[in-house]
């Protein structure tokens, strides 16, 4: 059982992370739900969101998740993440990322992400991933 | 059989990804080597480049192999990236990600990237990945 | 809106599948359940389900949910399928299957699979993939 | 350094997988290559090679070539794997499936694997996958 809460996940994440824009919006019990903020930073021409701006969603939002089981350890790593872009985002709305772990065990976290245009009801994207936990010393 | 040639791709991509600081390096038959050079924006504490930052260049390079082949289309997608992250890449070294295609047919093309710490032996990623080829009107 | 049911579509499977033991369980809109018996064919030496059942029946699950969407249509195909096994299956329960598509287009359809030792709460594991739609002629 | 022979390694495989029909054909430092031979069991109407098939054929290939480099160690475990279908195989040739390791670390071990129908020069799918190796007592 951790004590990691919004606020100070979102403090360590800022400090592990200090380019990202990304926000955590919610943890639950194996789950975390976080925010990309989309600006033109965020954009390709034609007026749609980069598909490494969703890859770095779904990636941050796992990572949150397995956070918020395991604790604030710096040195869990992604090992693998699989992603299908579903449909094009909206270029006016932020991006929502959901995670769901599936597992969370003593070496391997694996979870199941769904990603959308705020507001839209169809997900824009689907990931899944590994993340590796280090041992306990 | 295109005409696409290093020059003309790095313009066209300059233009379809204003923010990336991607450059392709070499274009073969169903090959393209692209660098991703690193600097404080593509690093992480501790001295690290982002798992992000490696999907990007993984994508890049696919659609580089991808234009390649069937000319400067930008309508062509990515359908699927699948990651693997193997060792910690170093902070002061650029990204070089080199796309093999396995496939270019009609409708979809699939290819297998491996990346290096420029100069280093090992990978420190392996990506495949599917992209939508639009149809010919 | 097409009209496969439950039975047809078993029927349709039993001939292109004819080796598969799998048994569509239920179809609704946009996801299929599927069921695969576990017997001594498809366990190990200490008694967990081989990693290739697994395979079989989330590619199945996948290809049920399609049809059931587009209709009994032999030529679509599994482009590719990514599973993460979650935790070891039961000798002693059936496989069930469940696939959620999360879009079915015009060309491709990709869908989510969760895997269940039968009456367990916990998945052992979980599947994404694409299928290519043949065009219509 | 392991002493893993391909007869050791096909005596043992027969133990763990006594349904397969796959024989490793060899094992090099990070590689190996197995047969899966193709018969009826492995066909699909039409005469091509079912999916199932290849993604036995693949994770055999990742699981032999880890066993070569870490030993003869039941243990070892498929934790994910991709595969992307890029051809129809050939009805009458056998399949083989060529592995390269990427990484063999303490606890996980990544490889990439490319199948072939035996002779013909393009593959039919391409795969990669995780093992997590068992902690040395």
């Amino acid at each position: 059982m951790t004590t990691v809460t919004v606020d100070s996940l979102n403090h360590f994440l800022g400090e592990a992370f200090p380019q990202t824009r990304c926000r955590v919006e919610s943890l639950d019990t194996m789950s975390a739900t976080i925010r990309h903020p989309i600006g033109p930073a965020e954009l390709r021409p034609g007026g749609t969101v980069s598909g490494p701006t969703l890859m770095a969603a779904a990636d941050l939002a796992l990572y949150a998740a397995v956070l918020g089981e395991i604790g604030l350890q710096p040195l869990a790593v992604t090992t693998n993440l699989n992603i299908h872009f579903l449909r094009k985002p909206a270029a006016d709305r932020d991006i929502i990322a959901r995670c769901e772990l599936l597992k969370c065990g003593r070496t391997l976290a694996i979870g199941n992400v769904l990603l959308y245009s705020e507001g839209m009801e169809a997900p824009v994207a689907q990931a899944s991933g590994t993340y590796a936990i280090p041992p306990k010393r």
